[in-house]
């Protein structure tokens, strides 16, 4: 039985790789209490209509709703331990994040599902969550403006950029504040399927796209230096 | 009983007038399934941050979770029936608003609450709901680029504007594509409680504020003329 499944999974892997469609990858949104709306929505707008590329799923410490900080609850698909393996890890920032970071379940979960994933992505202060992970230790990496002192605070061995819409660093890519998600989504969409399909998203949210990553007047704004 | 109840609105009221401090108005989205996640979520995330100003409300057919079109789930709070008079209402778009459009129940509810309330706007081909019911008949109004033509047929009698970000006629405000929504929520929180309450928004949730209603570089992109 093993030998078929074996030839069977091998058979699908040459032929998807014969007319160069690859599986799609998993990604896994992280909700908490008092999550951002807009730092989950936006990248998730995105995402989501990437459905042959990318399999969306949210997940939070129990499977069900989870109430944003703006009030409205979104629905976790999967706990924590049921979620299955994730090829990409979102996580959003919010005023939820200053509890979520010292959650000792979710820290350990990040830390374990950051290992086995490609890229590992914050918006706003979720940054701070993923620094208080120690994900970010020795990196580059930013956060949101509006709450600059306090949102990098849980990170005293991250190289803090004060301006940037988004950095990549590899298999981390943090972004600023809440709508700098958006910005940051398409990179990421660029960098895994080309700038075409980043474009096409772009063009089809009818959303400005900021491509410089150093583009960034809300530094200057909330005196972030 | 109703003199009592009379002199003691009346005191709330002058009590109110004098300090400057409005009651908070109701805003209430209508969430149907496989509407656009962006459309809605982008305003919320601003009308949801005012909330000494503005009480939101996600409305659906029934209470509970709705599917967006991105795949997950958000929680309306209240159904058609049981929910509270609104003083503003916002219709969102996306591939479920084909379907919404044809809802009696919807249009019926649409016709009702648009007629009590301050202001009816709608983000994307949620214009297509609010020329479904009648609600956009001789007036000025936009809806997404993406899929103009497709969006605009269930309004012959509307005014439809090609290049615009959003459009403002008074009770009604519709907006482009998905984000658009994002520029005319700013816009509307501008009219309602001015600049600098728009203003701080736009910069606590880091987002270039399209202020030019005419700004639409979609429209060419879209070929819609």
């Amino acid at each position: 039985m093993n030998t078929i499944l074996t030839v069977y999974l091998s058979s699908l892997f040459c032929f998807t790789s014969l007319f160069g469609q690859e599986p799609p990858r998993t990604l896994g949104v992280l909700l908490f209490q008092s999550f951002e709306m807009l730092d989950a929505c936006g990248p998730m707008e995105i995402w989501g209509n990437l459905d042959s590329k990318v399999k969306l799923i949210t997940v939070a410490k129990s499977a069900g709703p989870v109430v944003t900080a703006q009030g409205v609850a979104l629905v976790a698909q999967t706990s924590l331990t049921d979620c299955p393996k994730l090829d990409l890890l979102l996580v959003p920032g919010g005023r939820g994040a200053i509890k979520a970071l010292k959650d000792p379940e979710i820290i350990a979960w990040l830390r374990e599902r950051s290992a086995q994933a490609e890229i590992t992505m914050s918006v706003c202060n979720g940054a701070s969550i993923l620094a208080a992970a120690g994900l970010l230790d020795g990196r580059p990496a930013t956060t949101n403006k509006a709450y600059w002192k306090l949102a990098t605070k849980p990170g005293p061995k991250v190289k803090w950029i004060p301006q940037a819409r988004w950095v990549d660093d590899g298999n981390r890519v943090t972004s600023s504040g809440v709508s700098a998600g958006i910005d940051m989504t398409l990179h990421v969409v660029d960098r895994l399927f080309g700038v075409q399909t980043a474009e096409a998203m772009a063009n089809e949210i009818e959303h400005e796209w900021h491509r410089d990553s150093t583009w960034d007047p809300f530094a200057a704004k909330h005196e972030v230096k």
